[in-house]
């Protein structure tokens, strides 16, 4: 009977009333999932043309090719910041021609910074093909490494992060984060030439900073030693600096946790507190104990 | 030559007169995967209304809003589990009707478990907001915390798994499994207030009991230490009590092994044996070895 | 204004330049994601019948629908090889014709191959079956286990890898890797009744090979030891020989490592050099500290 | 240059200030096309069940399919009809909530039509069945007669049209007149049992009122002697009485035109006053010259 | 309230015990629209292979692409047929098996016809290039000509309905007719190099038979005199014989009105009775009042 | 058998070899159907701002919303125009790069006419609302009038044949024809204030020339005398002065025919040859024979 079902509505909308917090209703609508992987996937194409085009990309019509993928993406992401604003300010009395203009000025900003994205991109291609033996090229990097369509997009949501806008860099990042299994939390401060290699696993804090030419391998956990709410403001997570390697499954801990440069970290180690530059830091070897499986040792 | 294609044809058929097993050619359908995962869609747009709609959710039209979205996954959940039960019962003599009326008291027995259901993923997303010092909002929670979903999925496909519904509980998770990394068999049973962080890699097995007021980082394996089949039916994995937090790589196994209440594990730490309760639990600080790379020590 | 959008695109069409290997605006098109993605559901349709249907798959037309499923696959995969070739010939002077013929040459070897990959498949299935207490039949295997799909995924990925055929198997592989965690590079060689299970965060390298009857869980690494692009061209991965269990979070490392028949690897070992058949290797118990929280040990 | 676009941008948008009337910038959302497709398309599916199907309709699971599809259409009609009267009322000032209730209201008494429009959907088949030599069966007169689905939705159209909801009905109308070539206004009043054959050009005028059992043919226009804008009020098309046949071509035209009971208009015939009942209409026979080609008669 | 929608479905659902016809709840399914619209969509691109293409059709890929079409057409349209028969028969006691080898059959031979209706699809794409003035190169013709596209799809549709296949052909040739207004009856018999032009509101009847060279215009209706069901099975439309042109809104009527060769109807002309050949026919010219609209004639 | 399938694949390939024109396997690509009927949907929305977006169209972002739409039609323009152009010169030895520059221009030298373009849409929008007793507002006649978005269109397909492009404006038109029933061709020259009413069957040929205010039914014939192929260049079709109105069936033949301006033709007048301005034409009244059905006249 579809009474039941009707029994069933009532009484999910009586929980309505009793329960802020998982309910949309009212107000501005949230910046939305699907536009904002829309945003993503035009933005890639826009940074590395031509890979993900069926259709041969011909010189000639290259500046239309861009400037509409750009002025598409502005117009989406211009709604989607707007909409994130609101909820920003939606205790304040902002106007809403207010917020449209300074998502406008914000859009204008993030997307002036995609040259230097490129310019990124490039030298973390060039990371990776430089430090996986199994690289045969750029296009296989483009088309294959999960790693670099992580930082590519972490550069991207790091800079709407650093303009204070809310809810859509941490979307776009765990948009990354379900396909890749890499989850960078969009504050995270990472210089040129960085390299994930396999990347299942990896988790990199909000106040992590990385330097330049820093590999890091899957199940790297750069993180935090306190998860006490009333330090989220301060610096929570490691400090890697220039030329340092972390090889799969070490954890780094801290928000002091600094590690000089040049330094290689060996896999599953676990570091919670600063090691000096040019070091070589593995766990004691051998640390397993091997039987004959059939008594015999 | 399509000739060949012909030759190549002929030859994967000879295959499946001999290969029971992986053919699924006679008898009912199989649930289907998309249903499964739009299912899945329609009820998570159910417990969190308004985060996943395009347009604003009027208050006005809710009732209808929330009574067409259950009507249509009731509608399609009678045919999957109709599809299931079929399956389940194919060697015996059961008729078609006695299992669709089966289906359909087992798919309002589920659909009523919702507001219950609801109740939890507040409780949920508060967890997460008060565990994860990096979480600014309710809306952030659950606009991109991949633990959240994976926990509210669990617990729809836990209430199917009671039921003794084969297939689809597991493609449920599994579904999660995909989409967040996060493996949790639905026989596993969780309390209230579960906080997953980051989540990647972590695996709770089917006999899994889990309090209230968890908290569990990525990597986290909750197993079994057997992995005899004719131990299938006993619990083959841990306990862990109430308040209890286990930080990323840690690893308890054993259907006998508990986790006493209040306790914190360590990150990496290896379990297979019981913890007292308001423990402190974690590996051997500075067990690595630390060398200059260019030959000082 | 649109005027702005017009600078930041000259500017960013600029960038084209000087920065050759991310763009790809010239000469042949690449192979396309989506199109790969297509023929790995279609093949995947075909080793696995009646499982990805709507429809019940009658007997009596089954001809065709293998067929059909086939000559599909057969035509894109032609094309998608063909772009392959050409761009690895890009420097020679081959002709269009030359590479179609090769194309469709190395198509055809390829899909003759596709009954052992059934014949695996089922060896596959068999061997999670028997692997997990939790599995209940095949058909949850087949419909459930992501660790089935990736090693099914790889053993088509090989065969093109085999063939020499770049790119294409790289992004089928990394398809499943994104889709389920496990990285399986498409060089490694991999044994009949190979079971991985949860799979979340396995990376097997190039140059791995893996016999009969091998267990792996989640985690597990089979990795290389020296990443020096000069050593691309040697075993740079370990062999894992027949009967081989190896738990979760387990790191095996090294060309020349092997792990002889019958061994059992415990979780989060980490091995760097060879271990004897018949061996049970694992972590020292207890190298944990356990206090209590409030003070008192 | 994008420049030009811009330019282009600017001139189109300079054509927004003088231009009134066909932009649609402020002010609430008009009725969407797609969203009153969809309507039509379920609520033919309530009228017509299993036809529309791919899969089986099971008896069993009849009142879930049946309220599903009526909750569906509900909730969509609502918020169309909402729609339709905030654009009727944009110059009083309702409140939106007031609206609201309206639209709910209206929405409702509207469904409560459908099962009177399943019972003249019957008659209207019976009729085509009835009609048509060529017709073999009800389910070809369903599956693929024009006439058929134009009058039905011209039924549900009707009644909206009755409740004076703007826009919707024609919108509807239109969606069928593109379909099939008819072009009926939703404002006139047609009886039971009536069947348009083939159909292309047919045009039923607003103020037409049409019996029971009337026939009509491909290319019959029931339209207005006048097209004055001031006598949009009066009623300007015809009265077609009970078991009326008109054939291919025929045109009747003027609000007192009526043509009796039992009447036969036949092809082509051009008729602007009224026919008494039990007439037979006719052109003259032979009118046409004929002569032979070459230049004998 | 929901409750009031209940109330509508169980009005609707008791609408379904009294009235038998235009439910289609038990029994085997009806052939699919859609999938009827995929298979003509299909034959069309072999028909005129590589006009619906994106990309180029290479001749060396030219076999697998054709392949392909048909043996995804054949499993389509067996499937289709099989419901179609199984539907025919559905008071007798044919076994499923039995149907299927029908259709198996059946769509065999349809798809040997396929390489006939190339060839009249050339002579008909001459007549059109050869009949209207402005049509400038046969590409025009064929991506631009509704009336070729209704010709061809009939020509396919004709064979089924000369097999006795019951409800498809009529499908076919309905979807024709809306998207182009061209009614052709599947039963129609329509010789070599039929040009039929603007087409819209052309109806042809299903006992129709039409020589070759024969060109039509728009309106054109080729109809019955009587429209009595008891002579359904006699010839009750015309017969058009070799290199007849009809002008547009020409209206032949009648089983035994035969058009002799080389005659010319004039638009409008009204005709019963056969016509002998080499005729022209034409309305009386001037028949028209012609006055001054302000009073002067 | 696929065997059959093969065999009937060659024999189709065989007919390639014969017959030229109907293949289009070599050379460079067609413009695309589903190109340029996106291309009209956006230029539509372009045109008539606010009508077919689901979403409020907000004035602050007017100038992306219109700049995007016109880049986005810009780009695909330019593509399926740079095919049209290869297309018309690939007998001679044009560049590539030449034709793309022409389409670049060409597309630019179009998208200028747009602003005209709106001026005269918004003239045809208000001519409907004079002219149809039945149009309620300019929002119905946007939203519910095929005859406004057939001469929208065709405005547009006319600017391109203009400018000799070949295929693409019949293309556009062809698809407003079977949308709306109404064949206009490319070439014909319409003025302001255009207006059809129903428009089913509605014929106006390549070389028509109709003035200002001109009101046209459903089921005129704007043709031609002869269908001479040799005629092809010369003015084959009527013109209509300002201000003439001319009724449903009426046929206007021949390219020195001229209708007067103000005046008004009768439904289902033929003319061949011209009227004078000021005129008032019809048929002479009650031509039709009229009896009692039942033998009493």
């Amino acid at each position: 009977m579809i009474k039941e079902i009707d029994q069933i509505t009532q009484d999910i909308i009586k929980t309505f009333k009793v329960k802020e917090g998982i309910n949309h209703l009212s107000g501005p609508n949230l910046p939305s999932r699907q536009s904002i992987i829309n945003i993503i996937t035009t933005l890639e194409s826009i940074i590395f043309p031509g890979f993900q085009e069926n259709e041969i990309l011909e010189e000639e019509f290259l500046s239309y090719n861009i400037g509409e993928k750009l002025l598409r993406s502005c117009q989406s992401l211009m709604a989607e910041i707007s909409k994130s604003i609101r909820y920003r300010n939606q205790e304040n009395s902002n106007e809403q021609s207010q917020n449209d203009e300074e998502a406008s000025q914000l859009t204008f900003d993030f997307l002036k910074t995609l040259t230097t994205i490129r310019d990124m991109a490039l030298k973390d291609v060039n990371a990776a093909l430089k430090g996986d033996p199994a690289a045969r090229s750029r296009e296989e990097v483009i088309l294959s490494y999960p790693g670099l369509e992580a930082i590519t997009v972490h550069r991207m949501a790091h800079e709407l992060y650093k303009m204070n806008i809310p809810l859509i860099p941490r979307m776009m990042n765990e948009h990354l984060h379900r396909k890749t299994g890499i989850d960078i939390h969009p504050g995270a401060q990472i210089g040129e030439s960085f390299f994930i290699d396999h990347g299942t696993g990896v988790v990199i804090g909000e106040t992590t900073v990385i330097g330049c030419n820093v590999k890091v391998y899957q199940g790297v956990t750069l993180g935090a030693l306190s998860v006490k709410k009333e330090e989220a403001n301060i610096k929570r997570h490691p400090t890697i600096e220039d030329n340092v390697t972390i090889y799969s499954g070490a954890t780094i801990l801290g928000g002091t946790t600094s590690i000089g440069q040049n330094t290689v970290i060996g896999g599953n180690v676990w570091i919670t507190s600063s090691i000096p530059k040019d070091s070589l830091v593995y766990n004691r070897p051998a640390e397993y104990i091997l039987k004959n499986r059939y008594g015999q040792q």
